[in-house]
């Protein structure tokens, strides 16, 4: 069933009439202290009421001892009360028309089941009412489009929508983000999500005008699959910070908030087909909205290295290569025009390298940038070096420094000027990021990093990713499948258009006689009804004719017993590769599809490709050519190319059946075997949720 | 040969009697000027004579027309003058008895063939006289500890040799040094290296008392091996920045500087192998350097990641778990102790989360650090997070702040303390790098990072390596392998005891029965002095029987007419795996092995691993253990393990054949069958060179 994106109005939360705080207090060690002096900033744009049960004053302002006590309807209520009046303090909220709460109070899933509990109750008792509730375990929001300042700390304004299960990150993240000109639009402190999800504020974000980019950091996905559609729905930068590659990670989050984490492996595969810029580190985060704030974007994935030291040219050239861009040589006749503009010493190849003419004439710098945004040879500039240094210097040059400090700053303006006209994106690692040259640069929208990874890494984000993003909507739940043994499952690919060998199930001796009539050997022969057939002994390969078959199956069937077994026509392995195809369903996301090279390769190399299921069959192509061992796909040491395509049409058959099937829990075809006239499953199992 | 350490005396370089500049200029756009400048920083030291052709002041000093105007003896001359002049200018300065000379002059090696050979016939002048000569084509030497300016820039006075190709990167690599307290001993940039090496710079650094670290950013390794061997005996750390993982930054290292490019396998492979801590950015390089200063290094890989916010627990896990760190859970009775210690919500488990107390209560970070590093279950601590924040603060939290800022310092000097009492490495991250509190933990020797990844790859860089370090001297030369044809090439290997199977170099039928009745079937027939045996046709397996053999030989013998053929004992591949093995000789860094999974993985996977050679059993097996495909070894789905301590030993022993023949330039044997039992060469080759 395609899912409707979600639909909620969050106005009361990001723009409500007035404001009342539960919780405020006198006591900076209090959190209902430092979020009533963030709300006191705006206390004139919309009525703000202090509750404090002891009455009098906090920060010099009368507070009411109760919700009811202040005599008129109050739209949001932020709760921050020890946990013991929480509930107590809802019902009045929801008592006094508050149409959302804002809960900072801890103490509920993130410290087990029955704070689970506790939280839900007191979620279905705000969506009875009609109301939203974020939190509860949260921190605060903020709105800078409508002067709303319910969280402990203030935030720059800016185009960044901040939503996050962490305080700390968000402040780290508003450091990183100043050198270079940003703020934010809004900040949410997800807490424990118990009604307004990371989904319900994704799609909120992309639809308020305030908001250019949206920043996340999770530790719990909630509805994971749902998140990937929003933001793949967003029409706006969605950026990713997440933990949870390693085993430490995991158990922080789930320790932090209670979190059902996922498989690294899991998340990567849904980033990438959601169009989500996945980033590991706060750093990483802010230099990656740095570069996507301007708008630009690149149409291509090559880069021109542009430096004024040969050292950062090698450097930055590496660094570029390493996020998977290239940098290419520059074809002969541009190389020829820029030695014509160039010193005799300058580097032309791709780095270029002004060698030291910058420092004669600055304004060789922007005429370099011109020239490399203007063909089409490359599709974004990176500079590198000294730059910025000329402006910035205290090094006694003298009397030169003046002059030398001007003109580059010249050179800055022009450099500003001709980046956005090219649309071509532009990123710069300067050794003086805050020199006026370099400021000029950012308030053009070019950004400035101090470290040429962190340019490189910008500039990675702004290329078109290898292959169309597919986030496919999950079918209509077909009919369920209610037997998973072999020859149902088989049953279902077979009719979604997956092929097998030629196969009868046999329960005698009699039987299997007729079905080695039906078609040729060699032959297979597996017995059914058991759970893994190869290790039990329960498979018998290249039974060469009728009388290997009735042999081995006698054999088979006095060592096993089993009910009933599959006679099947061996198919021709020679040339052939063997594929594992699975699906998953991940608690989070969904189904999830898995393929790799089968046998003993997928075991000694775990090399393996997921992405979010179902997909299309170019999807499944890219995924196989993605996989470390993908050249035994065209064949090596005289082996013949197999037949990828097919391969991926079957992958794309297994998934679609997988996602049609919600009652199945795992799906598999391991072999399917692929040689260069076509793809065959040899073997299918699935298991029921 | 064992090499013997250089032993030049570079004391006329490093601490000169008295310096010369030719080419001293009062026009700043000169480099002349800019050494000019700097050298008059320290004019009492030693004399300081400026040289200008046409006489006068420079910077309102007396400037001779010639160094022999100078009418004494002058130890060191610095020569920058226009390259027509530049040998007229070195046979004066030795002349005039210089033992020094630093060529800044640019126009030789870097820019072709012609230039290669003019800065040799220089250098060869310069070492005929007993003198020294550093570049051409460098930009000058300081040396802090003898008041030594006589390059462009002045630089900061540390612990830190620097050794560069690059002078920007040398600036950028100051810049970064900086926050971290951190300066130079000694600066010198390498040029073409015409004469003194980086091998006889890192020797004399490491003699040199004012260095704690030795820093190089190198293009060209020049003698790759020799300063791998310098490296390993340096008795200091020593930190490689260099490029050339990319197309890109090798072409460009090569326009920069001529440079011979290495293979950048084999440069982390040699770093590995002499215990050079490898980084590919200037950021990473004083990352490292910050952490190398303090002398504390982690007996073992286990790290405990303390923090004040899950959030940043869980990212600085990951970033240290990605760097190949472990971060382990606590015991369960050392988590009970740290609950006893801390908050209910804190986190014990490792990461180890403050979760707030620390606002309340700033000395918890101090306790907890303290009790981190007594325990034996973690070898370094990674603090991260807010702290540093308190005595930063300026948010507004009024009369709490003062006393909050107060304690967090407290915090600090008992962190300070504890530290270099445990011996153990600490890396800080904070938000604040610049507070209070943080310059605090600096200047006792913890480094503080803004970046959470830096902290991380600190810490990486003060673990012990994975197995022992290992760079072997190269043996004596053997008597040449003058024929490397089959035959000669396995005789020397089974000499070296590689074993191999029976086998029989026939040329006729009669022999081919002879020789098949001196051992058992199958048979393998190889036909002898074609290239590509197989490719040919030339290599024929399974030869049940001596009929199969000769009905094999008579048909390839038609085809292919070889002049002999090797009929050998075909061995049981069931249960083996195939490596291959091989020496090749790099220009820079001699022979270097590699071994990999042999066959169709090899070519699909680039599945393989080098050293530089000889290497022993134990690296033998450390690099098949490394092998992404290594579990193959260790026998999967049933299959048994094969015999990995016998295959280690044939490595070691192929490789050392390698070795001990400078006239191989590529010995290989392949496949190397390994099967539970033992390891047996099944073909082999060399390549004379």
């Amino acid at each position: 069933m395609t899912r409707e994106p979600a639909v909620r109005d969050l106005t009361p939360l990001f723009d409500p009439a007035s404001v009342a705080i539960v919780g405020a207090s006198d006591d900076p060690a209090k959190y209902g202290h430092a979020i009533a002096v963030q709300a006191l900033r705006a206390a004139s744009r919309r009525p703000l009421h202090l509750v404090n049960r002891r009455g009098g004053t906090v920060l010099g302002r009368r507070a009411e001892t109760s919700l009811s006590a202040i005599g008129e309807p109050v739209d949001l209520v932020v709760v921050s009360v020890p946990l013991a009046g929480f509930e107590e303090a809802v019902d009045e909220a929801l008592a006094c028309g508050a149409r959302a709460v804002v809960a900072i109070t801890a103490g509920f899933a993130e410290l087990g089941d029955a704070g689970l509990a506790r939280q839900r109750a007191v979620a279905a008792r705000v969506r009875a009412a009609g109301a939203l509730l974020v939190g509860p375990n949260c921190l605060g929001i903020a709105d800078n489009t409508t002067e709303l300042h319910l969280a402990s700390d203030h935030f720059t304004p800016g185009g960044v929508a901040l939503l996050s299960q962490s305080g700390n990150l968000a402040l780290e993240l508003q450091l990183r983000l100043e050198p270079h000109g940003l703020g934010f639009s809004r900040f949410v402190s997800l807490g424990n999500q118990a009604d307004v999800t990371l989904v319900d504020l994704v799609d909120d974000c992309a639809r308020h005008e305030g908001t250019r980019a949206i920043a996340v950091y999770a530790e719990d996905f909630g509805d994971g699959r749902a998140f990937a559609e929003a933001a793949a729905r967003a029409g706006k930068p969605v950026v990713l910070l997440t933990a949870g590659r390693g085993d430490a990670s995991a158990r922080s989050a789930k320790s932090h908030t209670g979190a059902l984490t996922t498989s690294a492996d899991v998340v990567v595969a849904a980033c990438r087909d959601a169009g989500v810029e996945l980033t590991r580190t706060p750093r990483e985060l802010a230099s990656v909205l740095a570069a996507l704030d301007s708008g630009r974007r690149a149409r291509g994935r090559h880069v021109a290295v542009f430096t004024d030291g040969g050292g950062h040219g090698a450097i930055a050239a590496d660094a570029v290569e390493a996020t998977g861009l290239a940098v290419p040589e520059l074809s002969a006749p541009l190389q020829r025009e820029l030695t014509g503009a160039l010193w005799e010493q300058s580097a032309v190849g791709n780095p270029v390298d002004l060698a030291g003419m910058g420092e004669q004439d600055p304004m060789s710098y922007a005429r370099t940038v011109q020239r490399l945004l203007a063909t089409d040879e490359v599709d974004a500039v990176l500079v590198t070096g000294y730059f910025g240094g000329y402006a910035a210097s205290e090094d006694g040059l003298g009397g030169a420094e003046g002059t030398l400090g001007a003109a580059e700053r010249k050179a800055a303006e022009a450099i500003a000027a001709a980046v956005p006209e090219s649309g071509k994106p532009v990123a710069v690692q300067s050794m003086y990021p805050a020199s006026p040259s370099c400021r000029t640069l950012v308030e053009a929208g070019v950004p400035v990093y101090e470290a040429v990874e962190d340019a490189a890494r910008a500039l990675a984000a702004l290329a078109p990713a290898t292959g169309a993003r597919e986030l496919r909507a999950l079918p209509e739940a077909a009919a369920a499948l209610g037997d998973p043994d072999y020859y149902p499952t088989r049953r279902l690919l077979e009719a979604a258009g997956v092929s097998f060998p030629p196969a009868r199930e046999i329960r005698t001796e009699a039987e299997l006689r007729d079905a080695a009539r039906e078609f040729a050997g060699p032959y297979v022969l597996k017995a059914l009804h058991l759970l893994h057939k190869s290790d039990a002994g329960g498979v018998a390969l290249r039974l060469a004719d009728e009388e290997a078959l009735v042999a081995a199956y006698r054999a088979m069937h006095e060592r096993l017993g089993a009910p009933s077994y599959s006679v099947e026509a061996m198919a021709d392995l020679a040339d052939g590769v063997e594929l594992i195809v699975g699906v998953k369903r991940d608690d989070r996301f969904g189904p999830v599809a898995m393929v790799g090279l089968g046998g003993v390769l997928t075991e000694a190399l775990g090399d393996v490709a997921f992405a979010l299921a179902p997909v299309t069959a170019e999807r499944a192509e890219l995924l196989l050519r993605s996989l470390r061992s993908s050249a035994l796909l065209d064949g090596v040491r005289g082996r013949p190319a197999v037949d990828v395509a097919a391969a991926a049409q079957a992958v794309a058959r297994i998934t679609a059946v997988a996602a049609a099937h919600p009652e199945i829990a795992e799906l598999e075809v391991n072999p399917l075997l692929v040689t260069p006239h076509g793809a065959l499953a040899l073997d299918s199992r699935a298991v029921l949720g």
